[in-house]
């Protein structure tokens, strides 16, 4: 990690997750991590697997995504920036690109993320449908939904909890574990030691656009968030909405520590990484 | 096309062009027209084309294309819309589904078009890079533009003149003869007739959004449009916007009645149509 071998780079990124299979590279299909470290090696002729915040999945978005890598290469950061973006698909656009401390690591330093959710609230009239070009950037229902209820629900996730109830069970899991225990020398996730527990510092649905009634938006804060566990909030905030369960319910759930006692997984679509903060 | 057959429907539909080989039915790739028919099918068990008011090419949108159609089937209007959009993928959406005489046929009643081009003016900064999610649906350009001669240049095709200069010369143009003279039992495209003269109604690039004030938006109505016509003319405004020529030599670049004549063809992303009249 010395100067002497190159400089450490912070990439701030934003994508659109339609097209490719998520965050993590993988070999036969197209994903983000894939593409940066393929746009590194033809504009600096280093091959590197630059390092995210977190993995996103499959059809999730990032406003501001970030990774880090070590290069070698003496390219100056607005030249870097410039030459990725012409070579990366118009998809993937680097925001910027900085020489930080050899200590960041775009995971391990994280201390805090923001997500948004974006719900589409339509109807089967004409007026009411979800645009076709919106579908990839929302989660279009056309239930009516009790927002005060909702934000109500948002707001009991807020401060140090355990979310096992809102984590993946799925084979996902196994993945992440799998990451977490092998394959690199860098040392184990600091995530790892928190369990389930989470700090969710704000957890709130904002007052609609003027311009966009019909858009409601999710924002959450946190140090760290479990795998798919916006998407089993809003999914479970949804079922708030739409009166299936009562707001304070969310606290039962909380103390069940149960996937099965939570709402369904919000489809990715509707999920923006907003931002990194270290 | 009597009644006692079934009767005569007017589809109203939008869509994202993004992931669809055009509008026309095409044997190895999803288009517009090849899921409606299959959705018309799936609902009423009844094989059918619905013909459009015209073609849109790979990756041009609509707001409000129209189709038509006969179906022996007695479903109210409002079953089949709701049902085909139960069934057609999320990024094509049926607005409205209507009932209409037998002489209407959504290409040949035709009285006017209006489509719409977005332009997003950006930089390589960070705050002037196009977002991932808004490239399909706009032609990202980083270029400074002089909008007052862009409108200028604008207003000089307004009115009854020949377009050739802004007619593809491209193979689809063979296709598309072959499309007029052959195949079907129905009568030849009105618009034949016309040769390359088409009136223009209105041609302007609108003011600036106060929330997105980086997207240009030209604005175009008229009875008719050549193949690529809308594109070359937005490829050739461009053109003027970025000083390689003045507004007024878009005249003569009418009167030399050559495609050679005029600037580059705008990518098809931009283009949307927004409306048909009939």
């Amino acid at each position: 990690m010395s100067r002497v071998n190159g400089h450490n780079w912070k990439l701030t990124l934003a994508y659109d997750g339609s097209d490719f299979h998520g965050w993590q590279i993988q070999p036969a299909h197209p994903t983000v991590q894939g593409e940066l470290s393929d746009a590194i090696e033809r504009v600096t002729g280093e091959r590197t697997l630059p390092q995210g915040s977190g993995r996103t999945d499959t059809g999730v978005h990032a406003r501001a995504q970030v990774a880090s890598c070590i290069l070698k290469s003496p390219i100056p950061p607005e030249n870097l920036q410039r030459a990725l973006n012409r070579t990366l698909p118009a998809t993937v656009r680097i925001l910027s690109a900085e020489h930080v401390p050899a200590s960041f690591h775009a995971r391990h330093s994280v201390v805090a993320k923001t997500y948004e959710y974006r719900i589409w609230i339509g109807s089967e009239q004409r007026d009411g449908l979800c645009p076709p070009w919106l579908t990839r950037y929302v989660h279009a229902v056309t239930w009516q939904l009790e927002i005060g209820k909702m934000q109500r629900a948002a707001s009991l996730v807020i401060g140090e909890q355990d979310f096992t109830s809102f984590a993946a069970t799925d084979a996902d899991l196994t993945t992440r574990l799998a990451e977490l225990t092998s394959k690199t020398a860098e040392p184990v996730d600091p995530e790892a030691k928190l369990g389930n527990i989470r700090t969710i510092y704000s957890s709130e649905f904002l007052p609609p656009l003027p311009e966009e009634p019909r858009l409601l938006i999710y924002r959450v804060r946190g140090n760290g968030f479990l795998h798919h566990m916006v998407r089993n909030l809003v999914g479970t905030f949804i079922d708030v909405g739409r009166g299936q369960i009562a707001p304070d319910y969310v606290k039962h759930i909380l103390e069940r520590k149960a996937r099965s006692a939570a709402g369904p997984t919000a489809p990715a679509s509707g999920l923006f990484l907003d931002s990194v903060e270290y």
